[in-house]
């Protein structure tokens, strides 16, 4: 039977759940130097970056996850000059901050080169030449390490890292003391956002880690969230600054900074932005009775 | 290797997606005159019902999709006294109806006495004994029928029917032709509330059917979703009525209205719904551009 | 897509290799005292029996599986009377053994009675109301426990058990103090037959260990081999004897025995005879390099 | 869990049966003109390659396939000097041919140019340079307009083609017109082998099939089987041949014939060849009563 597909990407959950997406064709399949990297484009997600078995984003809604990831911050922040973004590689997040004009420096700090050139070659979609913009600078280095060695401040800065598993390259990234050290490296007013994991019913951990974590930090911490379908949850993100303002910002105020900024979205504007940081009482609730929290010397163990 | 689970639950949504469950134990498992019957315990998500293949409540997240069915109606409507129940064969749409005093008469009309039977015996958490309420009716009647034959009026009518598959049974319960039929039931100020299919980029073409077939009825048809991890996705309902009032309230109306009516839920509250009732701009647009209509003789085909 | 199939059987064979099974009814599912017993029937294979998780005899092939196991002892011994069965609970066993009008007595030793009473009501076809036959005595007992407890004597022994998994209720009858047991109570020119695991170039370390350890107690030892589809493999038996008569016989010999003992089997003759004991050279060699041996206190660990 | 495998080769036997094999990493998937290929290694099987979702051949078990093909052949005949193969594109059916140094002239016709690139690239242990033995000949051109003309003679044609699905390519290589065209172009004692699909209870409608239309076409046709693991089933071979002298060979002449040839095999020798060449009594039974046979005009439906 031809037509029946044979190449399949599975993946566990948990020992006793999970999901398996047919694989149409492999474009790339190898290892770098800090992990595996599958391109496969897919029927039901099209293009696929895949980095340790871990599928990354996906044509059909990356849009969702780097404009849920990107704007809320802008918006709240108003008008920042100079942004970090650690990790990153598709060159999405530089898609989307490229879109402010006012924006002066973009620096993305991602380690892996190798990831980044695979990426540029295979999804021209993702990062939109932006990686040409005279205001773009790429480095690749450990983002700790660049933190610790550079003084220089920013407006925002935006974690975008693979899941703070025990053994992988990013667990570091996630550390009390980290973000310690991140909170330093913020101009007055500044703001740190972090892609935290799935915020669902059934996986909500590593999101309630990282915030335990960022409220030892920062004295405002606001999670939200949108769903990912190739992610096969809704996903977490965390909002994280200090000062007498609150975070979120009334819909209508997202819609008049974003016509004013002249960017217009796919996924995000005021009434995407207000259903994203209202979270079910469950998940609140689920949040609240979390008290974990990410150490240098105690890490999150995952499944 | 005895630890490793080989009974599993897999599910299709095309032929190039899917999802797998282990199951823990099989409670039940057979055919009645109407569906096939699976009852079972699984790791991941406690106790479910499968229909036909499909999982229709999961002991994990049953009550977010049956808070999110049946409250936002209750509190629009502020007080309503006779309710109809279209489906609904676990019962828990009746725990949910049974917190509300004011309530006078719940009729549910489920085609498969055998459904109901079986989820009196084996999902007891989620009736809660409900079946005993002195409110309560049950009659096992195609709902198109008793709708037909009786001139009753209700203050809100829920649809807690599987999906409008071609074959299935219940493909006449969500045409153009049968919501004109459930209007004419409803009493003046009266809502109609439809479980209506999953409402994520890759899903979406139930709920957009239906919703065009309301807004030929209706003249206030407003969809909201929550996410329902045992269904793998973000789940749509729909809310349809007449008249001048917004269909929506604020969140502290709807907190307010809890408050007095002395009901605690463990998802819905005013922050839940004003989240729910936001949908993103990308979905907004999705559903903006179908114009499908179910009609009795133009059966929607979906996978 | 209600005809897509949702219940499944999974079995890995390795965590890199498995295969799948839908299935179309499960007619039993639950725990005794020792296992957990599915009996369900399947599209590809009819109806099996899984125990523990591992399908131990399917319907299309569990001819192949019980006549290959049973009669080419019975050919090479020509004249038994007395024959115990050790484990067997299906009862395929007892219907292949009836056959023979000689034989006087056949002892069936398993230790699971519920497994038993599963069988006989759900899998007819497999035992063929032989439980009647009078000279058939069937003891819920732990085999080891029998065979030290009584001293009587029999013609051929069969082991029909589950695998020697370190943590089974099998293990203690695969281990070189038992055989040395099943030894004294074989009477002259008795013969014991093993079901003794896959047989195939990926998978065959149980049957080389349960050979080796034959071979520190018989003189005889030889290996056959079957292929068994629901088995996903080919199978392996081990004939052990005494003496100085060759184990193996001519496909003539066979077919004029069956024929004398007026036996006509579905796949059992002469020509499979021939063909079952003639094992391939690499699996010969990949036999002859191990040197495993199972002893009570160093049980064999698998996957 | 970053151990756990994502990347995975599924194939279904039926709509409700098939296996899972876990890739170990990607090598290459592309298309050809004629099919799709992709060459994987796997952690249970090896270095495997993979035409229109099906394996044809791995790493641990090539060996056995190719053994059983070219040699029982090679021993009947006694002293082939020219012999033709269709399809072989992995090059392991020369690599067993020119073991034999009687062999003068080796011609390989296989369609696909690409396909035999990419196993000299990738499947080195396959051919093992053998297409630099200056006896062999290697033409891409399809099988029947090369046999149609050119008038030379073979003493021993290889049919190691794919399977007969009637889409695809090599559906006209396996019907009785064809079957008649090869026959003229065999010497005077000449031998047909084809492989011809599995052979096993629950899969041997295309051996069948294959077995009819040969008849129709030679006095002599018998059919053989190995086990191979990478094709979950015991796999079927035909010899076709006319004239009074049996197919078959006793072990003995067969181990004669390897001496001396000087030929040292894995898998093949006197008794393997007579384990091969004893088929089952149901599996005897099942081909004699199937009837189909492969026309031009009448093609064989398979899953």
């Amino acid at each position: 039977m031809a037509s029946q597909a044979w190449r399949w990407y599975m993946e566990y959950t948990s020992p006793h759940h999970g999901y398996i997406l047919a694989i149409k064709e492999y474009l790339y399949s190898g290892l770098t130097s800090f992990q595996s990297v599958d391109i496969v484009d897919t029927h039901a997600f099209g293009r696929c970056l895949i980095l340790d078995g871990k599928i990354q984003s996906a044509q059909m809604d990356e849009h969702v996850y780097h404009e849920a990831l990107i704007h809320p911050a802008v918006a709240r922040h108003h008008r920042p000059r100079r942004v970090l973004i650690m990790g990153g590689g598709e060159g999405a997040v530089l898609r989307e901050l490229c879109k402010y004009s006012f924006l002066e420096k973009i620096v993305m700090v991602d380690i892996d080169a190798e990831v980044v050139a695979l990426c540029k070659k295979h999804l021209p979609r993702w990062h939109g030449n932006c990686f040409e913009d005279p205001r773009v600078e790429v480095l690749h280095l450990d983002a700790r390490r660049y933190l610790a060695e550079n003084p220089h401040q920013f407006d925002i800065i935006y974690s975008d890292l693979t899941e703070p598993a025990e053994e992988g390259p990013s667990y570091l990234l996630f550390t009390k003391q980290f973000y310690s050290l991140v909170r330093e490296r913020l101009a007055p007013g500044g703001i740190l956002v972090v892609q935290a994991g799935g915020i669902s019913l059934d996986f909500i951990e590593i999101h309630a880690a990282v915030r335990n974590t960022l409220r030892l930090c920062f004295s405002r911490v606001k999670s939200y969230r949108a769903h990912i379908p190739s992610f096969n949850s809704d996903w977490g993100f965390i909002m994280a600054c200090d000062g007498s303002v609150p975070v979120e910002l009334p819909g209508e105020e997202v819609d008049r900074f974003l016509r004013e900024s002249a960017v217009d979205l796919r996924f995000y504007d005021g009434e995407t932005h207000t259903g994203m940081f209202r979270l079910p009482k469950d998940i609140r609730e689920a949040l609240d009775r979390d008290s974990t929290v990410i150490e240098d010397d105690h890490p999150l163990s995952i499944y």
